[in-house]
């Protein structure tokens, strides 16, 4: 958190970060395209409409509302007395930008960092309910998202919220820190998609009686390949201005932070790679490209703070965990995930979360800027994170589960069995996105 | 307008402007793949190579000729005396850029600000002449696009031409104002397109006898929608480029116009696809795409100068005006266009700059820098916009219509109707985009 | 070269040429999808999967070794004396960064350049071994790549090696110079696909017994077009981050390189395109993209020093040569060069360095701050540019070929005749591209 008016110390950088968030809508796209590719045909017009008519939503929402959850740093806030000490709960900012002005402090790009990461946030859930999601409940659900969840997170790690303050007011290292973030935006997306996944259940057909899984390849590969290269791109953006303005970065630093981000997901899904040659004799292209993602979303907590060789460590780590996420959250849990976005964005954000705990070694400028505090982490920091983790398990979880739950009551989020036999496509659109190719018949008999 | 010889403000912001200009090009890729996805599929490889065919002459003629037809503010021009005002109608550029100093003022800015406009612009017409115009009629047509009728009126709105100069010698508000090219890209491709769908006629099969039309779905909702978001990330660097070079937009400012930018194809987007839900009773996939579009052409002229909630409310009635607009050229002006160019380039972009007069509120700074006027706009601004659409329609559309008509009288545009049979991959390129894919048979009877 | 120690001029210069580097990625990108694009259906997720592995490799290999090979210029390196010089061979730079700085001097920059470098120059010899390539060998044949090569020949040209020592040392010119990487980049990944080329041996039934060549289509148009869009924005920011680094380029020099890097590929386009239509009959889509890239890539060793019109006379002999290069290399050479990597990069690349011999005009500046030399080029720089272009064809290819074929007897390179006949999707990864796609049945019988 820089203090309060701080400008982001010059033009250049505010110019640079107001860039690098340009690039952000380009991990939306990615994201977008991966999520369609993981579907079947017959589900992919819905799949990628979703994923433009969530992204609007949410950030229609976050600005008309969400931003007055979120606030910025430095500004009053709802706080509480706790402990001895005055903790921030919820931002106190105008809805509809009401009264705000744009000018040079970072209150303008935490704006706009904000209102582009929401609608990559709420892109993560479409792909968990693939297949079967009602457009307008995902649409709802995503209001939610952006309006509650997102910024009321958001405001505890970006906004001065109390995660933030676990390092001047309780010295846990520099308190809960998360610049790209694997917290506000993924785990918020993954824990999102899991309340999705349980009221939704699973695909018709997806699993048998005995509750083995079917195994639902995608539809098109290259589409899941070329979504990872464009999400690399935005990510560029993503950790930089993130970086910039809640890690004190200055224009040096983000050399490094670059070459973290892609040194995670370069070891991340190679790892992936080899162990899916391992185990099934042949490299699986779509578990590498969750492997890829996974290792960005990790380097979203981690890139700003840790060693390029670090780095190496927390990707290879992230590659194999997300395989054995996903193996646990289809076989275990029997939670059908399609484009396993709990495991790459949930877990993921997690492990990233809790490896800036393990890892992360602060220059003199961060404590100095970000915390006033005069010593380095200690295992404070790795609590810090534990805690912001287990208030997203704790606190956001239920919240979207119990908010999800109760739009279910109104607006029943699954589309009936005939819409699943016909594909969302022609169900809720009434057009398949492929309609001259001629498209193999789909056995449903086992559905 | 800035005044001759300043440089933009600083070093900053002249490398701010360029990398937002970078970013531009990825707008044209957007367009292309929405034009090829709302193709049917034989003509999707000949889709796909007209956009990049045609960008590639687009930007070759204007470094050629059309340069020296727009010049930029601040150089002598050819003017005309009249009711006791200079004003100036051509601008006096080099040829081949012979002589051209790359300097740190705008000038260079504008140049490539406009090179990769009017490679924009050309694509424009490329959808609506879609599976019958052929590639290099298409080609020549865009050499007068991008030699004649773009630099011309770019001259008059960008380069101290006199539409921009009716703040100051007539006191309409600050003169016709459009930063982003909703007039000078989007207008001027969309009177094209118009122009080309009257030439070449519809489609055979489009109209039935008694002038219904029959629907044409396109072949590649993903493309479409990819597309968009592509072409959003694409116009987050229009709209900011002309920004910096034509509304005297600070490093602060920036944010307001990107914010503006999203929100409104957001707006757009959403109307869109509920109009077509309460409609049709199903979401549409295609129309949504152009209202997502509309939203960004209209925020062109618009977001620099308005507030956030106004843009909620330019962009919503975008979504709504565009499919009021398709209807009523496919329905009662018959006309052909089967990606809405027409529509969302052309409605679109009258609408974005009339809505600036309504809702235009300038920053004293603006005022100063731009037209060194003392008073805010009142309805002259209004009459301002009006009169540069009406110059649009009575100047530039006669002269797309009549160039072109004259082109198609040396080299027939319209492909004969045996490559319209077999598609105009086949007929004009020899092989079709997708040659291992099973395609459907089209049922070419009713054509 | 910079001097030693010197910064990126200014901290606006050292952000803006981070940015621009932030964009190379969508050069990859848009190279995989044009190799998937132009190779059959059945090896489409193999193609891109490779694209994305290899880059991976490439980036953490160069991290953990090549770097230490390259270096950057100014610090202590091998040398040898000779001619009464000190000349430099090999860089001594750190292993995985240990002990690197990250400051606001240029070599972080050149890092991370380098780094996205070697995963673009990954994916060139990735569509000459198309549908015939081993995944695990085209990655360890990137490791060598990442490891030696390319960070051997960028010590020469970017890290004040022997070639850039020519002008001052020997007075040509201001020595070796390709600030974009038309060498570094794309020759080392062409003469590593012509040593991929003939170790692997054509395809199958790509020639006759009478040494005939058969027409092998790619199967998606659109992808290699989009792909030519992608690749022109990554491109911007490759040449521009190029030009700062390599070539004292300051702000206003910038507009000038993009200029000419969008004109050379313009222009190689449309020449392309008219040739095809000239020669066939037709324009023909995939040679126009293979000549719009050669464009793209002549122009990153000559953007930085020529004038706009030399860079017309540029393009269109890129367009012309690269024809007339794929002719040479599939009719008269007998190689199986699917998407004419070796022509559009290798060629294209040779010439682009030879080009910029003949046709650079160095400004006073780039004199005064690259060589300290005092006289204009003459002779002398055409003179370097072919001992550079020598140097990669008698040292860089001998090392290409021979780790490739060491590499070959460890680990044949060539999948076995069944898994062409199968497609590399399902022979390798187990799953096609498009499992949902009726794919034509493809004559194999020729074969």
């Amino acid at each position: 958190m820089l203090p309060e008016g701080d400008p982001v110390s010059s033009s250049p950088l505010f110019l640079t970060c107001m860039l690098c968030i340009f690039l952000v809508p380009l991990a939306g796209a990615g994201l977008a395209i991966i999520n369609t590719g993981l579907n079947r045909s017959r589900s992919a017009s819905h799949a990628i409409l979703s994923s433009l008519c969530v992204s609007s939503v949410a950030m229609l929402v976050y600005f008309a509302l969400g931003f007055s959850v979120q606030s910025v740093y430095g500004v009053p806030s709802h706080t509480v007395h706790c402990i001895g000490k005055q903790w921030s709960l919820l931002g106190k900012g105008p809805i509809f930008l009401h009264g705000f002005v744009f000018d040079l402090t970072n209150a303008p790009l935490v704006f706009l960092y904000s209102m582009f990461g929401v609608a990559l946030a709420s892109v993560i859930p479409i792909s968990t309910g693939a297949e079967r999601w009602k457009l307008v409940a995902s649409a709802l659900s995503t209001a939610f998202l952006a309006g509650v969840t997102f910024p009321l997170f958001s405001h505890w790690v970006w906004s001065g919220g109390w995660l933030s303050q676990l390092g001047h007011n309780s010295g846990l290292g520099l308190g809960f820190m998360d610049p790209g973030g694997a917290s506000c935006i993924h785990i918020v997306g993954g824990v999102t998609a899991l309340s999705i996944a349980w009221i939704l259940g699973p695909r018709h057909g997806k699993y048998t009686q005995d509750g083995i899984p079917n195994a639902t390849p995608g539809h098109h590969a290259v589409m899941v390949l070329l979504g990872c290269m464009l999400a690399f791109v935005g990510w560029l953006g993503l950790n930089s201005a993130g970086a910039i303005l809640f890690a004190a970065a200055q224009a040096e630093h983000l050399i490094l932070v670059v070459v973290n981000t892609a040194l995670c997901c370069a070891s991340a899904g190679i790892t992936a790679l080899l162990i899916t040659r391992i185990r099934f004799g042949r490299p699986d292209a779509s578990l590498t490209a969750n492997g890829f993602i996974c290792g960005l979303v990790a380097s979203s907590a981690t890139s700003a703070f840790v060693s390029p060789t670090a780095t190496l460590a927390i990707g290879i780590f992230s590659g194999a965990l997300v395989l054995l996420s996903i193996e646990v959250v289809e076989f275990h849990m029997k939670i059908d995930d399609p484009a396993a976005s709990i495991s790459v964005h949930g877990i993921g954000g997690i492990w990233g979360n809790l490896a800036q705990g393990m890892f992360a070694n602060f220059t003199p400028e961060q404590i100095a800027r970000i915390s006033n505090a005069s010593a380095n982490s200690g295992s404070g920091q790795f609590l810090a994170q534990l805690l912001g983790v287990a208030a997203l398990i704790g606190v956001i979880l239920p919240l979207a589960y119990g908010a999800n739950w109760i739009l279910n009551q109104f607006v029943p989020q699954r589309i009936p069995i005939e819409g699943e036999r016909q594909g969302t496509d022609l169900f809720e659109l009434g057009s398949g996105a492929y309609p001259e190719f001629s498209i193999l018949s789909d056995d449903f008999s086992h559905m």
